[in-house]
C-alpha cells in the first residue's frame, strides 16, 4: 500500500490523514498551522515539517495530497520533489491544473476533490469517517498519468467513498452549479430576507431556513470557494439571472410562473429519483480507458472498487 | 367560546377545525370536496353543506373561517349572510381584501394566516396540532374591527399559535421575500442543476440539496401561492436580481464576491441571533391600540395571551 504524505490538516486534510491511518497506510503530515500540528500529535499523527514530508515522499515514492486552500498551493507546489505523485483536495480543478502546469510541470499530477462538508474547519473538525459515501472526484484529462489515478483512487475507496472520474472542465462547470450557486443564491436570499426587517424574520419559517442555512457558513471559506470558480460560477450565475429574470417577466407580463415551478419541480425530482445504478468493470489496460472513465462520470457513474487493473464502477 | 364554521377542509381548514374542536369550541365545517368532507365525517368533525354552514353561522353568530385556495375565494364570499364576523386563512392577504371590499364590504372582516407547511395536502394530512409554536398573522388596517380581531387572535391563541399583528400590505411583502422568494429561488436552482446533467446531480450533496427542498412542493400549490402575491413578489424578484446582477459584476470584474457574501451571512445570522423578548401588555381598549398593534408586528413581536381587553405581548 502507497504510502501518504498529507500538506496541510485542516477539516478535510485532517480527515484524508485519519482515514489513511485508519486503511493501515504509512501516513505523515505537515502543516503551517501549529494548533493542527499540535493537536493533530496529540492525537498520535506523525507530523513533520513540510520540507521533512517531502524528503520522505521523495525516498518512499508517497503520495503527496495538497490539502491547503488554493492561495497556499502555489507555495507547497514550489517545494516539491521532482516527479512526485501528486494530488490536491482542493474544491476547484482547473485552476489548481494550471498552477501545476506553471509552477511543478514535472510533478505527476492528478486532481482531486472529495465532496465533503465545509461548515466546520480546523483538524479538530476532521474525522476518519468523513468521507465515507461521500463523492471523490479524480480529474481525469488527456495525458493523465494511470498510475497515480489508480493511487488517488485506492486512496478514496480506502476512505470508504466512491470515485466519480471527470475532467478538470467538467468538475468545476458541475460544482459551480450544485455547490457554487447554491451558496451565492443563499446569501442573495439571506440579504433579501433580512431587508425585510424584523416581522419578515419573524415570519421566516421551513423555506427560509433552507434557502439561507448555507449563508451561515464562515464568509472567507464561502468566498475563496466561489472566487476560485470564477469561469465557471459566471456560466452558472447566467444560467440562474436568465431564469430567474424570465420569472420575473412572466409574472410582470401575464402573472404566470408556471413554467419556471414546473422545470424547477422537474430538476428537484431529478435530483430525488436518480436511476438505479448497474455494475459495470473497466479495463485500465485498455487503449481507451481514459475516455471510458470520462464517460462514466458523465453518466452518473462510479467507481467503488479496484482489482488489479479491473475497475469496479456502477453506472446508470 | 365563539362558534367556528370553517369553510373548506384541506390541510389548514382541517387543521382549524380540528383544533377548534379541541378547544372546545362548538365546530362545524364545508367543502366542495366530497374526499375531504367523508374522511372528516369519518373522524367524528360535523360536515354540513355550504349553505346549511353559514345559516347556522348567521343564527350563532360564529366566526366564519374561509380556508379555501384563492380562486375560490370570491364564491364562497357571494354566499356569505350580512354582518358575518369573518377571516381567511389563504397566504396573501391584499387580495383578499380587495375581493372582500369589492364582493362583501358587508362582512366584519379580518385578514389571517396560520405560517403552516404548504407540502402536503387535503384533511388526511391536517393536524389539530399543527399550528402549535406557529406564527399567526392577523391583520391590523385602518378601520380593523376590534371584536373580530379579538375572536381571531383567541381562535389563533388556541390552536397554540402566536399572533403576529400587521397590515395586509406588511404581510404580503414580508411573506414574499421568506416564503414566496424561496420557492421561486429553489426552483431557479433545480433548474441549474439539472442543467447540469448526470455528472452534477451525481455530485449534489448539502447545499443543493437545502437550497432546492421546497422546489418539491406541488407546483400548483406553489404557482398560486406565488402568482397571488404577485405585486409583492415582483419588488422581492427585483431586490434578488438587483444583489445576484451586483455579485456577477463584481465576480467578472474584481473577481470578489466579498459584499454578497458577508452582507448573506449577516442576514443569516439575523436571522438565527433574533433578539429575546419581553413582556408588554397592550389595552384594546386605549384609542391608538390599532397602531400599537402595528408597531408590535413590525418590532418582531407577538401576542401570546389575551386578557378581558389586556393583550399579553412579547417584544424585541
Amino acid at each position: 500500500m502507497r504510502s501518504v504524505c498529507v500538506v496541510g490538516l485542516g477539516l478535510i486534510g485532517g480527515s484524508v490523514l485519519r482515514a489513511a491511518a485508519r486503511a493501515g497506510r504509512v501516513a505523515w503530515g505537515a502543516t503551517a498551522s501549529r494548533a493542527d500540528a499540535e493537536a493533530a500529535r496529540a492525537d498520535g499523527h506523525d507530523v513533520v515539517d513540510l520540507a521533512e514530508a517531502l524528503d520522505r515522499a521523495r525516498e518512499q515514492d508517497a503520495l503527496v495530497v495538497v490539502a491547503v486552500p488554493l492561495p497556499a498551493v502555489e507555495e507547497v507546489l514550489r517545494a516539491l520533489p521532482e516527479g512526485v505523485r501528486l494530488t490536491d483536495v482542493v474544491s476547484v480543478k482547473g485552476p489548481v491544473a494550471d498552477l501545476v502546469e506553471r509552477v511543478a510541470p514535472h510533478a505527476r499530477y492528478v486532481g482531486g476533490h472529495p465532496m465533503a462538508g465545509t461548515s466546520a474547519s480546523g483538524w479538530s473538525a476532521g474525522r476518519a469517517d468523513l468521507f465515507e459515501g461521500a463523492a471523490w472526484v479524480v480529474t481525469v484529462d488527456e495525458g493523465t498519468d494511470l498510475d497515480v489515478l489508480t493511487d488517488v483512487t485506492e486512496l478514496a475507496l480506502a476512505a470508504k467513498a466512491h470515485v466519480v472520474p471527470t475532467t478538470a472542465r467538467e468538475h468545476d462547470a458541475a460544482v459551480a452549479r450544485i455547490s457554487h450557486l447554491p451558496h451565492l443564491l443563499a446569501a442573495v436570499l439571506a440579504s433579501v430576507g433580512a431587508d425585510g426587517g424584523p416581522l419578515a424574520l419573524a415570519l421566516a419559517a421551513g423555506s427560509f431556513g433552507d434557502g439561507t442555512r448555507v449563508a451561515g457558513s464562515r464568509p472567507e471559506l464561502v468566498r475563496a470557494m466561489c472566487e476560485g470558480n470564477r469561469s465557471a460560477l459566471l456560466d452558472a450565475v447566467d444560467d440562474a439571472l436568465g431564469r430567474l429574470g424570465a420569472a420575473r417577466g412572466s409574472l410582470a407580463s401575464t402573472g404566470g410562473l408556471a413554467k419556471t415551478i414546473d422545470v424547477g419541480h422537474a430538476g428537484r425530482m431529478a435530483l430525488q429519483n436518480q436511476p438505479a445504478l448497474s455494475d459495470l468493470t473497466l479495463d485500465l489496460t485498455a487503449p481507451d480507458v481514459l475516455e471510458a472513465l470520462r464517460d462514466l462520470g458523465s453518466a452518473g457513474g462510479r467507481i467503488v472498487g479496484l482489482n488489479g487493473t479491473t475497475v469496479l464502477a456502477r453506472t446508470p
